[in-house]
């Protein structure tokens, strides 16, 4: 068992959210705890940040989620190639773009998460291919 | 605090692994616990999957690590930019390349996790354009 602390929170005036990042034009505010302020010393306008937070209102895992139909799809899939926020560790990642950086708060694009949505990580954005 | 049990372990007979999957050609296994082989289902030979992960093995987190120097910069950067091993929440995020499927074992490349990693989520690889 690991146990992991919100590094901050998800700001959002929308309570309509995408169902994902990547058809989300949705603007919100990714609020850190001040503490971590000088981690984000490198973060820039424009950059695709990796955000992993915790799907804090879904309900329980249960074994007949393991597979699962997609609202998009019309078939049931595996829960390990979807992002259904029902998962055996209720972790979800998006991918948003930075609009603003200012102390401990980064403006993003991209929000797929709803108002309050704990943040665990932030990561750079890296595409399989190396520069 | 939210608390988040492995599904399974990372298996490799290589044991020095690359700083970063995307210049890894590594392989090894991830050994899912029998009890999610169903959630397998949909994952294929050729598909690039994110294995959410922990570094088990990395030192606490303190304060003066919010900026580190990475192993192939010349300079420090802020950890929310990098992919240190060293970071406030532990996770790990590896895009790896599916070999084989065989009940509950992913046989895959692009290993850059040491034998033995607690793997948390196993998750499709979206870009960021929508289809």
């Amino acid at each position: 068992m690991y146990d992991f602390s919100p590094i901050g929170f998800v700001e959002t005036a929308e309570t309509k959210v995408p169902r994902h990042w990547s058809i989300s034009d949705v603007k919100g505010r990714l609020v850190l705890d001040k503490a971590y302020e000088k981690g984000l010393c490198d973060i820039k306008p424009g950059d695709r940040i990796i955000v992993l937070f915790v799907f804090h209102k879904s309900q329980a895992f249960e074994e007949n989620l393991l597979v699962q139909k997609p609202p998009h799809k019309n078939r049931q899939m595996g829960v390990f190639s979807i992002c259904s926020p029902i998962r055996p560790n209720p972790i979800g990642l998006s991918v948003l773009t930075v609009d603003k950086v200012e102390k401990n708060i980064i403006s993003v694009t991209g929000i797929d998460m709803f108002d309050g949505t704990p943040i665990i990580d932030i990561k750079p954005f890296i595409t399989p291919e190396p520069d």
